[in-house]
């Protein structure tokens, strides 16, 4: 068993904030790059391979722009198409690529705690793109960034992570990364998606949906995962819809500037109204193009 | 609702002759540089992002060609692998694939019109790569650079489309493309795949099949879409291939330099003969070859 | 039928000695420029394109990974995705890749000859990543490249190959590649899975395999294809690893300094006991590393 790498991303539990500020300082010069056209070629010459053994859109795209970006080749590897149906073990197929000359993996699996696994099996950089409910960092990097670039600073404010906590990873990792940058982090959902401990963590429960809106700079709109996640916790989608959606109607009880938040993809009519996901008050395409930014600033840390 | 992007494009319905020769002009330059591996590197730092709904080999193959022979970083997703099958909308995928900083977005699916949908929704170039029954630009244009790279000018030429019109894409954006160019366009195939309404595009229904194949200077060979479109419209694909197939008896029939096209890929026995398929009338390769050089032009002229 | 293209590699018989130790001595160039992150630009503006018709997760990525460190563009295309759904032929495929401009096709697919056949009908390089139970040439260099670098020379060396050859493409392109270079070849496993004519070959087959191990420098072991292959040959895959698989107690009777192979994925508890794949003798990461530098020779010697 190797060193665990010194430079991968695996959590944002425990960064401190000056490391996370540092990477906001990098992540805000690729911006400036990218609308340039002239990003920073740092990883010339280097290998970044994305390995989803989970489906995914966005991330992965957005992973292989910032990749690409920087100059790096890019190795593809998506479950369905490689050797795991094979009965290979995620170890064996992380050291494997490693072998093949890679500066870092990012790596999406459904088990939680397959991205720190594979950490300690190889010596280049991982980055964890989503591993089960358990962490999702790069998403909550590129969502503190967007109220970052917006606020000038998180400190003092309070943001509102809506919808199915227990399952959310997404939620988990905005809660180390927003309560380190100085923001209050509140919860509101449904009492059976609601994990305990939150208080522990630095978050608190709101007392009611509509309490939690009025005091909210800026809400976080979860994702309803699908009929299989949510099956005995949830009465149905339409249900959810009507008592935790995130309508119009509820959207109007924000604070002026306060913004709407989501990390894609959106079900619309579920979670979020088409009028809010599409309203004056939705950074959700701000996000996706942060997005871009904070990853080339993580894998030039990393890689 | 963002304005339409300028330089889309969508569709060759309504494409002037000077668009379309320009558009061949930097083919040319295009194909010679692709011939002496010093190809033009015009999107260099610039990213094209292939959007596929719809599986495609050659389409998608040629286009990511072109984009890397230009320079450009290419992103390729298929629907498959993507968040459309957890119901996200095309317009919130085209809209998020756009926030990462694409300067063109190339779009096949299955449904007629989804590439002006697309187009509506963001600001970056829309390539329409197949959508539904409706249209297929990029393939117009470079069978029509093909035959005027072979003939020089297509004024007066007769161009037979044979096979099933009704569901072609291929045969709608040729019909206008060539008959922008001064080519006479004949149909001929089974009457039930005869759309109405030929006549007030600019085309003409041939009296048979054996008239047509004799006044023809080329002959485009459509494929058979497979039992599934073709039920209830066709006998049986034996029996497709016997009265339409494009027989060596019938290509016997043709003019002496007459050329026969295909839009790949071929059902060999079905609606080409082998022998035809790799006879000396064919240019179906040299059609490839110009695909990769006109889509680099219409990358270029759009991103 | 065009000429067969002369610098294609389809399979490692009938290649002379100075032709594998002049692709090692350009390997040996390719590793030291990986390892300094500075790689021979060899194909820059040219194009490999990745024809994969059958699953695989390293054999891709290798050479994906050898192509762009040598600067070339790369095209993946894998069958699933593709129009060979639709029925066209491989030679279709092939021909239509060519003419995109692709500078050499490395073709995996589960037919034996496929290569052989596609190199027929292009006239660009065709590189054989696996045909059916017949030749993978480019995993035999990598093994003897392996050998050639921790021994010096393979003359007079003595190599174990373990399992079922008979449906090994990778210990048919071995054993003509391990004579060819000096070294002895034995092979043991199960009577029904060891083919008629080894002697005739070149090979040899052990009387037994423990005495196999004990005159071994080295043991490749073979990979056991899953139930499909082995039904009405194994007994059953837990019998497999009791009578052939190298358990830690056969690894001890191998000499001092005799080291383990396997061309991967390993099935672990099967063929290889988990404490022999990760103990000092394996060498199996190093065949990954090596294979990257060994497929850049590849290529650049085809393309």
């Amino acid at each position: 068993m190797k060193p665990r790498a010194r430079h991968s991303l695996l959590t944002t539990e425990g960064m401190s904030r000056s490391e996370v500020e540092s990477l906001f300082a990098r992540a805000r010069v690729h911006a400036r790059g990218l609308e340039s056209g002239r990003s920073v070629r740092a990883l010339e010459g280097k290998v970044v391979a994305n390995l989803f053994f989970e489906a995914s859109t966005r991330t992965r795209l957005s992973f292989e722009r910032a990749a690409k970006a920087l100059g790096a080749d890019v190795l593809n590897f998506t479950a369905q198409a490689s050797s795991v149906v094979k009965g290979e073990t995620l170890m064996d197929t992380v050291r494997n690529v490693e072998a093949m000359g890679v500066a870092a993996l990012v790596i999406r699996h459904s088990a939680s705690g397959a991205a720190h696994l594979a950490a300690r099996h190889v010596r280049c950089a991982v980055v964890n793109a989503g591993d089960g409910t358990h962490a999702h960092p790069s998403q909550a990097l590129l969502d503190a960034f967007t109220l970052h670039e917006r606020w000038g600073s998180l400190d003092g404010k309070t943001v509102l992570i809506l919808g199915d906590v227990l399952h959310s990873r997404v939620a988990r990792s905005n809660l180390f990364c927003l309560t380190t940058l100085g923001a209050h982090v509140v919860f509101a959902g449904p009492p059976t998606l609601m994990p305990a401990g939150l208080e522990e963590m630095g978050g608190r429960l709101a007392p009611s949906l509509e309490a939690a809106l009025a005091e909210a700079d800026a809400v976080m709109v979860l994702r309803v995962q699908g009929e299989r996640q949510t099956a005995g916790y949830l009465p149905s989608v339409r249900e959810y819809a009507r008592l935790y959606g995130l309508s119009a109607e509820r959207a109007a009880r924000l604070r002026p500037g306060a913004v709407v938040m989501h990390p894609g993809p959106v079900n619309r009519g579920v979670e979020l109204a088409p009028e809010v996901a599409d309203g004056p008050a939705n950074v959700i395409l701000a996000q996706v193009s942060h997005g871009v930014a904070v990853r080339m600033a993580i894998l030039e840390a990393c890689a």
